[in-house]
């Protein structure tokens, strides 16, 4: 019997989270049941969706509860294990608790192999964040050779992969991000064929127009907002707007305005569709082995922001909504 | 050589439109070339989406040109022909101009039977109105029996055919119209389960939620604005908003703001998807095929405003951003 450090939700955050709304403490870690595994937390994806579940508010999955672990993407080490299915020193990866140690039945639970990628990359562009550019993109966006697509949060985790599967697809591809350093990032690592910093920027409408000249076929949207509304301007006959996530007002207490879509799409019969990637779980394994296959091909680059240490968790998550990761955001344990 | 009366655009509305924008003239008749027809104005259409052909703002059609005249769907008699398919006396529909009188190439116009519905269904539920219900709600609606649809702008000539449409379907259909007459004839004449009175209605998003104890999956969208913005609370996941009109806004001289849609699309995985009737021509014929079947068979009911005179075309358009039409409104010449 021993103790593991354990990070809980301490009361539900009001606008932006801080730490104190994290409490810190330690939890006795259970004997190893039939069927169960001892787990040893190696890396924790930090996300923007966690917001979400941070508020008491019905949603695709239900909200975290106070007092209890937070939980997230994780890639963890068997120390033990009652399943005949996994050994000693397998890896894993699924959704598990901010702990640093736990025991856990394996359902929902993938076995991952550290030679065929780095352990991180099944957090990154191996797991959800890859999953969640590669099914939004082609399932919705459903991109043409020659078309245009913009990425808004195009520096983050899922933006940096959406732009590079643009590009595999033969698309034009322009990202939007919030310093000069990333949008330079964009075009240096990632093949973005333009970038706009919107924080440098006075007339978005007219930057996304200059970078589009054949107008906006597609647009990822990780933002929401103002960026949005720009967007709204450019779009074409027949557009896709994936949306995906709205960072941009996820810390409102206030229910966001924004100009009114509607006209928009009815001018333009364009489409809008927001997803979650546990919408195509029964595509996962195709996903999976053409990002693989990219992957290895050097076609697909898997960047990341690695913080060290379990402590830092909240951190982490909470630099999310300043913009200071790079790519996908993981705390190393 | 005869003169024939014409309404012209005299200036761009500035907001609502007037009397004052329109411009009531005479233009003499040219004889009647080759492969021409000489028509009679028989019934003239009056639509919502004709104020943004107003503006000078290009969109999916051009817009209309000072001082030249107004077009719109109209059924007209031919008086003479010069082209092998029509006779004298044969009845066509298809967009033509403002004119008492006019000579057109029948590039467009459809010859129509008389006897197989009245000359004015062809302006409505065998026309564009009833080809926008139908395409709007099967092409992007997707309905399934048993679903949950909301129509606004329900008692309008649009609203009113996709109701019945999805009563046809097998849906739970509610409507959403502007005077308690409206909403009792949605019930009365064209089968809705339930009404709701959004000029009565202090919370329109709790009279939504009674009303669709199951949530809403389809929303037909004629409206926009703060009624839209009250069914976004009430949507399912996996829900489709057509976006069919923006009637609410559409005399906004500023840019309308709503409610941001965004998160509500991510957390629901819901589409919203704008169109035009135009974009599915290639399916009009059994669309047409379809529709008259119903009629025939007294599923589908052609309701209409008939106001009478060439002179009063105008006064039937402005009276559309009062509602005063219940079903397709024309104007019998």
């Amino acid at each position: 019997m021993s103790n593991s450090k354990v990070i809980n939700l301490k009361r539900r955050p009001s606008g932006t989270p801080t730490l104190a709304d994290f409490e810190f403490t330690t939890a006795e870690v259970p004997t190893v049941g039939n069927g169960e595994l001892l787990l040893r937390t190696t890396y924790v994806s930090v996300d923007p969706y966690l917001r979400g579940r941070m508020n008491d508010v019905p949603s695709y999955i239900p909200p975290f509860e106070l007092g209890e672990p937070i939980a997230s993407g994780v890639v963890a080490e068997v120390l033990e294990s009652k399943h005949d299915k996994f050994t000693k020193g397998d890896y894993v990866t699924g959704s598990l608790a901010w702990k640093e140690t736990q025991v856990a039945k394996p359902d929902g639970l993938i076995k991952i192999d550290p030679k065929q990628a780095p352990l991180s990359a099944y957090l990154g562009v191996l797991g959800m964040t890859g999953l969640t550019a590669y099914f939004g993109l082609t399932e919705i966006g459903k991109p043409k050779a020659g078309e245009t697509l913009v990425v808004s949060g195009a520096a983050g985790a899922v933006g940096s992969v959406v732009g590079q599967i643009g590009k595999i697809l033969g698309l034009r591809v322009v990202g939007i991000a919030g310093t000069d350093e990333k949008v330079e990032m964009l075009k240096s690592d990632f093949g973005f064929d333009a970038g706009i910093n919107y924080n440098t920027t006075d007339d978005m409408t007219k930057a996304i127009a200059d970078a589009c000249p054949d107008g906006v076929d597609i647009y990822f949207d990780n933002v929401g907002g103002p960026i949005s509304d720009a967007v709204l301007f450019n779009i074409n006959k027949f557009s896709r707007t994936i949306n995906c996530g709205a960072i941009s007002v996820y810390n409102n207490t206030e229910l966001p305005k924004s100009i009114s879509v509607q006209p928009f799409l009815v001018r333009n019969s364009s489409l809008m569709q927001g997803f979650i990637v546990f919408d195509y779980a029964d595509k996962y394994p195709a996903g999976i082995k053409q990002l693989a296959e990219w992957l290895q091909q050097g076609k697909l680059s898997n960047t990341e922001t690695i913080r060290e240490g379990f402590d830092n968790i909240p951190q982490a998550f909470l630099d999310l909504f300043d913009g200071k990761n790079t790519g996908k955001m993981v705390v190393k344990i």
